[in-house]
């Protein structure tokens, strides 16, 4: 399975991913499950992916495949590529397509031996002359997109996180704070499911910079990960032994 | 939706569930899910259902069916009823076949209107003789069993509210703590889930007793439960304002 948030606050955007591929117990690997596309000054798109790997891989090479034809000027070089799409909601429209082209292909093969063909996929990110948007694709290539009561998005193993980042985030919350409440989120996640593991890619868009702010990649023993980690389940123990117990009960 | 909790203590048993049912946003109800038999001095089971209601009520019928089958003699009186059940892991497969049958004869039904048939129960107490056990029942029927290394099981909405569990729950844990941090996982649950609602059913079983301890009902402003959410959330929120930042992020 797989983990991962994506926020849009009022000064930008952070993106995480963890990177835990299984197919079985016995066939767990890494692979990121974040890609960015940037094109300084003009855009930052950045695009989280779970489900099935191969169908999401699959859609990545569908429009890197189309940023190429572009480069060379190839025949399938009509369509705009996500570099070019005018808007967000274009750039979550191309990736919406190569999503139903990817089911299309291989669809019809793995429900013919029983395996899930579903992805789900994070479009977010911003394109001059737009505010920063933030889209949710689900399998069949439709979207929603992100509003103010909205602020975040959520893929795969998403309930065990889900109840701090509910408690946490607005859309005025400082993007170092999101930070730090999205790891605590992996935390838990990790904590109740082994199918979501380290490392967590991260990704910081500062709102109207049109460039990556910062992109960092927590492993095993990084020490910020790993005092919070510890600091937090440390607090959660002293919390809730300060908490009276029910006198209902001998 | 529905999320029940059940632990086995080294000094006895907590069962607790919620009594939101609802078919679509529209017909939303209160339902027990929590059914109690008890013959003094001999065994308490206390039998946790989720799913479609229609089934896990026909489970329950079919059980207290045979028990007026035993007490009026008629025809069906030939196969043990649950007070009558020699062990707990009998007791449990009377329920299983009592799910079993409601799926033959419900299922096909339900199925040709795409309607989801499915019901998970736990079955958990003690009959005299043998020390307490808790069985968690899958749909099909078949159920497995609590042990040390895994001392409660969860129905329903579980992820939520899985992770403070996880952090607290051993079979050592006191059961005053064990029924606050029950409470606080059905917290974390109703806060990011609206299909899970107050009362709360709570059941408390000292083990060796054959009775039931307490039988509590939690319900909207129930002083302890208020203070328990107000504090709990203040509390993690304190934890959370004391960490600190990231340092890598501007």
């Amino acid at each position: 399975m797989t983990y991962c948030v994506a926020i849009k606050l009022d000064t930008g955007m952070i993106f995480a991913s963890d990177s835990r591929t299984n197919a079985g117990v016995d066939h767990i690997a890494t692979f990121t499950k974040m890609k960015v596309y940037e094109k300084p000054d003009d855009r930052l798109i950045t695009i989280l992916s779970s489900g099935n790997l191969a169908v999401t891989q699959g859609v990545t090479n569908l429009i890197d495949r189309q940023l190429r034809a572009k480069e060379t000027g190839t025949a399938e070089a009509e369509a705009p590529s996500i570099l070019e799409a005018p808007t967000m909601y274009d750039a979550a429209t191309i990736v919406g397509d190569a999503l139903r082209e990817m089911q299309r292909r291989d669809g019809v093969f793995l429900t013919a031996s029983n395996i899930d063909a579903n992805a789900s996929m994070i479009v977010g990110g911003q394109i001059k002359g737009e505010p920063p948007r933030l889209f949710y694709l689900y399998t069949q290539g439709n979207f929603i997109e992100a509003g103010g009561d909205t602020p975040f998005f959520q893929l795969g193993e998403s309930k065990y996180g889900k109840p701090i980042l509910d408690r946490v985030i607005t859309p005025s919350t400082p993007q170092k704070e999101a930070a730090k409440c999205v790891l605590i989120s992996f935390d838990s996640t990790m904590k109740s499911n082994i199918s979501v593991g380290l490392p967590i890619d991260m990704l910081w868009y500062p709102r109207d910079s049109f460039r990556v702010g910062l992109q960092q990649r927590i492993r095993e023993n990084d020490p910020y990960f790993t005092m919070l980690r510890t600091r937090w389940g440390g607090g959660l123990r002293r919390v809730f032994a300060d908490l009276p117990d029910p006198d209902w009960l001998e």
